[in-house]
């Protein structure tokens, strides 16, 4: 058993029949991300490749975009009743100080004016993202665009014995899978994937897809576009917003990607056949 | 059309074949919650029922948990570009200051000890309770809570033309739906129904039955019980976490509800056949 699941009796029932069984859930544990010992937010997140969550949640803040940035990741030495560390409480060293306060980069606390609106949420991340994703020359086929999901779900190994996490992956124009993650969280999926990718010196993701099994909201529109791509395909619906955000950074979004089907909701010239 | 969906033109891919059709999606925008002028948090959520949005949120926070607690709500007089309020910042004056300082009473921050736990974060939601869930004497017949979740999808309109919402529904012992919500964030329509539940000064929600359209994760299940809910159902999977916090206070977690079988994690002896 890993950290990534627990065991535990339940009671199935099974018409007017019932019976008790053991069954593996998905971990959920808090997980507290510090900046140079700050406090600066508590996640819930299924423990496991925890420093690429931190590195990727501080890209999608804005507070991030080349791995030399990023000094040091470590576990804070917190201990639980029983004298164990808990690895639940990282600690980020960031090479130079972020330009403003941290709350000042919390994206939507920067725009909290009385008359806060969809509007400012768009502009307060179009300031944020420093690639050019609008000029990204990708085009993808769309038979490797349905290719996707069938090699996104192979490669979701806790979903298989939970049926309860969200799955989000990387891949290439080519449909080639680079890396996935899994999580109770779809933002934190993310996350994991983008903190890999800076980790391993590929930002900015020019020329990328990024998959989700859910749906993609603004906060995921987001975190795609400040890791640099062009391309972000959900299995479910998009939000109204994420659409407005994808459609102001020139990003593409893909809803509704299930077998040889498709809505394209922005940038539609990307997908070639 | 409502505030709840937004229209936009997609291009619709099947196959080889492309076509452009005009679509409706959920509606994403941000919602500020303050009290008494303060800034407390943004959420991204489907505008509509804001104001049960924010009296569920403060009661999931501990904050609130008598309908006359709640003195007044109010949307702040803030104005877009065009000089038109947006209604997406809510002001809220409670009656009789907390107890606490704001940023103490929010649950997972108090707990960030060093070494933060799952148990820290299951004992900080417990020692927020203030009904006896554990003792309440629900009983509930399979076959009702069979019946859930075809009942809830009924209610589900904005669902029928987004695909893009989640729902939760509030439910009688017998599994008559009392109230029905629907949000692109799913802790939000959890928020929406007993945030209504409070102002209708049905707190707490003693006999009642909570169904959530997706996952039933830790924060959801602090919110049912922080309401006073026997039973939290969820079409999709628990967390761990869930689970442990469902066992802590005593309330019946039922999983898997899809046709004519569940999954009962927690006190399964409330499900009398």
């Amino acid at each position: 058993m890993t950290r990534a699941t627990a065991r535990r009796r339940v009671v199935r029932l099974r018409g007017a029949e019932h019976g008790s069984r053991p069954d593996t859930l998905a971990a959920e544990e808090p997980l507290e991300i510090r900046i140079g010992g700050e406090p600066l937010t508590v996640t819930m997140r299924t423990p496991g490749q925890d420093f690429d969550l931190v590195a990727g949640f501080l890209v999608g803040e804005g507070l991030l975009h080349r791995t030399d940035q990023l000094a040091a990741l470590r576990y804070c030495a917190g201990t639980d009743e029983a004298g164990a560390n808990t690895y639940n409480v990282v600690d980020a060293t960031l090479r130079g100080a972020p330009a403003l306060p941290l709350s000042a980069h919390r994206t939507l606390l920067t725009t909290s004016a009385c008359g806060l609106c969809g509007r400012d949420t768009v502009d307060a991340v179009r300031t944020h993202v420093r690639w050019p994703v609008a000029a990204d020359p990708l085009t993808v086929d769309p038979a490797v665009l349905y290719a996707l999901p069938e090699r996104l779900r192979a490669a979701q190994r806790t979903f298989d014995s939970t049926g309860g996490l969200h799955a989000a992956g990387l891949f290439t124009a080519a449909g080639e899978l680079l890396c996935a993650r899994e999580d109770v969280g779809r933002h934190n999926a993310v996350d994991k994937v983008i903190g890999w990718a800076l980790r391993e010196g590929r930002l900015p993701l020019t020329g990328h897809l990024l998959l989700v099994s859910g749906r993609a909201s603004f906060e995921l529109t987001q975190k795609a576009a400040l890791a640099g791509l062009p391309l972000l395909a959900a299995v479910s619906a998009p939000s109204s917003l994420a659409a407005d955000l994808a459609e102001e950074l020139g990003l593409t979004l893909v809803g509704f990607l299930r077998g040889e089907q498709a809505n394209v909701y922005t940038r539609p010239e990307r997908i070639v056949g």
